[in-house]
């Protein structure tokens, strides 16, 4: 059985519900050829959150100041949590970043006008971004998934179905969601490492 | 080292925020004397939801439509997840049921009249509830603190930091809040069971 190594600190990042865009979902919200306003870096090379928000509008409710994330991308992608779909009132399923086949859509607000996408809604499935090199220290490689445990005082868990996504582009990082850092008890500070058995 | 069964279902139950009143309280929200009326029964023997519910005002925010237990208890208890005392404002710690020094308090509204909490407002530290014989059965006793496998699809979970409760009034299953159930895919049908090793 590959081993991995336990040893190794991984930083934990919470992703509280975001949106990603492409510059024709902009020029409908924020009006014709806007620029998203970096606010601030993300630890992901190149990525930044942006000044701008946006209100996402479901079946049954409302998600406000739901912050952009820059720069523009080939395809729309809404990232909710289990308890925001249930206040949007839409059934978002587990997936990874991109994959956005059969996925719900809803409709947003901006301050220039609404877009309504017909897909794109999705729950993050858990994952850990890294480096070619540091999947080589870890001894994993990319889409193989992985159990995890998270350092925390007093909600100690080892999440299972994590996938590993692997880039020259990444920086290593445990990336959760709102539900499960808060089940996690997870902080600014918190690390994880790989645990080797079966969850 | 004590071996606990690993192979005894436990039923989950996913707690929203709610919240347990004293008599005088649920004077000041809904009368005099008034009596709460039972909506549906809680797999706790005795414990029901009521058709009542409250608006818990925090300083950033309110949460409406909060379901109030019953019956009636010694002190006033509102337990919110990670997710609810942010949009509130406050900070409450994680702490078993009536464990409630030092927590912080809330005003509460109800449809006659309004109740100012000093006190009482807890994120519930996750739990079992079971009576004697399943405690001898599972190798367990009260007040330990376990690990738990939560099986599901695609959000398999091992919690740690899981406290045992047991009394003859109690039903064996777990206890987790929202963010937990959320990150653990828990649904209606899913179960769990103890794991021997450490988190």
């Amino acid at each position: 059985m590959k081993r991995h190594s336990e040893s190794r600190q991984i930083p934990v990042a919470i992703s509280a519900h975001h949106v990603h865009f492409t510059q024709a979902t902009i020029d409908l919200l924020f009006g014709k050829n806007y620029v998203l306003q970096p606010r601030s870096a993300l630890s992901q090379p190149g990525q930044f959150a942006a000044v701008e928000t946006v209100t996402l509008i479901g079946p049954l409710g409302r998600l406000e100041h739901v912050r952009v994330l820059g720069p523009s991308r080939a395809a729309d992608q809404v990232e909710v949590s289990r308890t925001d779909q249930r206040t949007l009132g839409l059934d978002a399923p587990l997936r990874l970043s991109g994959d956005l086949e059969s996925t719900p859509g809803l409709v947003l607000e901006g301050p220039k006008g609404r877009a309504v996408l017909t897909t794109g809604v999705v729950c993050a499935l858990r994952h850990i971004h890294m480096s070619p090199s540091d999947a080589e220290d870890l001894n994993v490689k990319d889409h193989d998934v992985v159990q995890v445990a998270v350092e925390s005082e007093g909600r100690r868990v080892v999440f299972g179905d994590v996938v590993v996504r692997v880039s020259p582009d990444y920086r290593l990082e445990l990336h959760l969601d709102t539900d499960e850092g808060n089940a996690a008890g997870a902080g600014p500070e918190t690390t994880a490492h790989l645990v080797n058995q079966p969850v």
